[in-house]
């Protein structure tokens, strides 16, 4: 990109006040262990291939059409694995297009909205372009937080369950309470990691009206590459979201998207079997950065956060990078010396243990 | 859906507002002769249809990762094939999605945007869901309309070249003057449809730092069902868009798409040979109509629009419903007698014509 002054002739007010999200770097080669943007290790179940590949052959031709703008296949077959209604389901491109359709349809003009100081760095992003009001939510020094203080001027609340960057997660007990004690409140929970051992919200939808669930098929489906997120919630909120969809884009979901999503909730074996491996690979590897000397939260995503005793997180990430792996270094100053690394293959763990060994000890 | 009485407790004051764009129906079943959302009667390319698998094939597992948030390999492709920088380029899923982008970067808080009374009607819609103030240029007797008399308060223009349901086209010495008369004004061109006759501004971009231009692998690519757009101007502009992107998605355009619109790019027999039919049709299909007592305007699109001296545009449109053929009417009070009809292959066409002919005759 060129490094020319920028003539801003022709730019809305709003564009210099956003802080765009900065995502992981996405090496052009293969040659990088990727442990930066929690994607999955090994995905996506190969049945999601085969499934894209027969659609391409039989009917090929039907990329010439656009898709069913509804997405009614791929809601229904959403709707029938988490037993609730279609109408209770919608779709985009991305969990990331959908937070945006949510922030655009319940957050504008509609009070203060709390986030945790430390959650996923897309919310702030969202809230400048939507010029929406926030307020954070401090954690507390296990890197938790809590909802009970917040005051009468918040009208929403947004975090990730199990929470972006800690990976510490709230019971669904602990919402459902304060779903009932604030009904006035709309509560977004963002679900990219629930699949790797937290409590889904999901079911608190049918006697909850105030609270919208996000899902990906990027973490725990593999299929970051596809763009696929859903929204789950009532009937009366879903319905905002396709008012501003269709004043958005008709069409966000594509037919290769959505035939990929449909095959990839029909293999309940290999997200299982997936499944347990990151939760097995994330105890092996919290377990042995501990010994190293590590501080490691107690992690429910494909990721764990880690701090050294004694050598700086930023050290650690170049000398990391110069070994060709990858991990990721956030800004946020509470968390300036800590590390997020995604649970990769075992094979991935062993290699980064190694390089990180003889890191600690010439420190 | 259903139709209980919507709560709306939780949505933003916008929502209200908004007048959500009404896509032509997509049928789930094959039966119908759909030439009623100017989808390409044959395409894609089967070069797409090959990258695709040979992707999925060779480097599958790489569904699991992000694509690259730039879009750099596609992006450079498109310059490539248009003479251009790639950072005069910005890659959005559909020209929709690209287009939304536009209004929130250049429109929004900045004054007032003239369209053509008919033309996309996404536009009104985007327009609402940013709270843009529009004015209309009303279109002259023939249809077309001029740029001549847009006063000061204009800050910016969008229309459709050639404009959406009319078809009719500005040539592109006739937009340079404008853009030389008015350096204050930014002009977006929506060319959606430019490959099948009219002249594109791609080129002004060099030497004019007031235009954007939109354009679409849905029509001419035949791509519909995968969503890809881009938008080319000044890097200035495009830089704008990409703060916005950033800030709402960072990764709009999946592996796949990026896959099969360099592919698409690469097919040049294809799309040479797809257009010369597409206009061809065209040629024959308004022949015939004139001949059965239609006025047809003059379209350089995949569509034609026509009005039938005597027979009701909405009856003509039940009856070919009934007949399985799917024509669009819009609501426009300035078109209520008219249908705005794709141009399918030869055999739709004359599917078409002798469906119409029987109906014609009775009336």
């Amino acid at each position: 990109m060129s490094k020319q002054r920028l003539s801003k002739k022709f730019w809305s007010p709003n564009v210099n006040k956003l802080t765009p999200y900065t995502p992981g770097e996405q090496p052009l080669t293969n040659d990088y262990i990727k442990l930066n943007t929690n994607e999955n290790p090994s995905g996506p179940s190969l049945h999601v291939r085969g499934a894209i590949i027969k659609s391409l052959k039989t009917t090929g031709t039907n990329l010439r059409l656009y898709p069913e703008p509804e997405s009614g296949d791929l809601r229904k077959t959403i709707a029938k694995y988490h037993k609730i209604n279609m109408n209770q389901v919608f779709v985009g491109n991305g969990s990331d297009e959908v937070l945006a359709f949510c922030f655009q349809a319940f957050l504008c003009k509609r009070g203060t909205l709390a986030m945790p100081e430390i959650t996923y760095s897309f919310y702030p992003s969202l809230a400048k372009l939507f010029d929406i009001k926030t307020k954070l939510i401090y954690l507390e020094s296990d890197f938790s937080f809590s909802l009970e203080n917040l005051n009468s001027s918040i009208s929403s609340v947004i975090f990730a369950n199990p929470n972006a960057t800690t990976g510490i997660s709230l019971t669904k007990k602990y919402i459902r309470n304060f779903l009932i004690a604030n009904p006035d409140k709309l509560v977004i929970v963002d679900e990219a990691y629930v699949d790797f051992g937290a409590q889904s919200c999901v079911s608190l939808i049918k006697n909850h009206k105030n609270i919208v669930i996000t899902q990906t098929f990027s973490k725990s489906r593999g299929l970051a590459g596809i763009r696929l997120g859903f929204a789950i919630g009532d009937y009366n909120l879903i319905s905002a979201l396709n008012k501003v969809k269709n004043s958005f884009n008709t069409y966000p979901v594509d037919r290769l998207a959505s035939c990929a999503g449909i095959a990839s909730l029909k293999d309940k074996n290999w997200f299982e079997s997936n499944k347990s491996k990151i939760i097995e690979n994330r105890k092996f590897l919290t377990n042995r950065l501990e010994k190293l000397g590590f501080k490691v939260l107690p992690s429910q995503g494909n990721f764990i956060l880690a701090s050294h005793v004694k050598a700086k997180a930023t050290t650690i990430f170049s000398e990391l990078k110069k070994n060709k792996i990858l991990v990721r270094h956030l800004s946020n100053n509470k968390i300036k010396n800590w590390l997020r690394i995604s649970i990769g293959t075992k094979s991935d763990c062993e290699k980064l243990l190694k390089v990180l060994k003889t890191l600690v000890l010439v420190n």
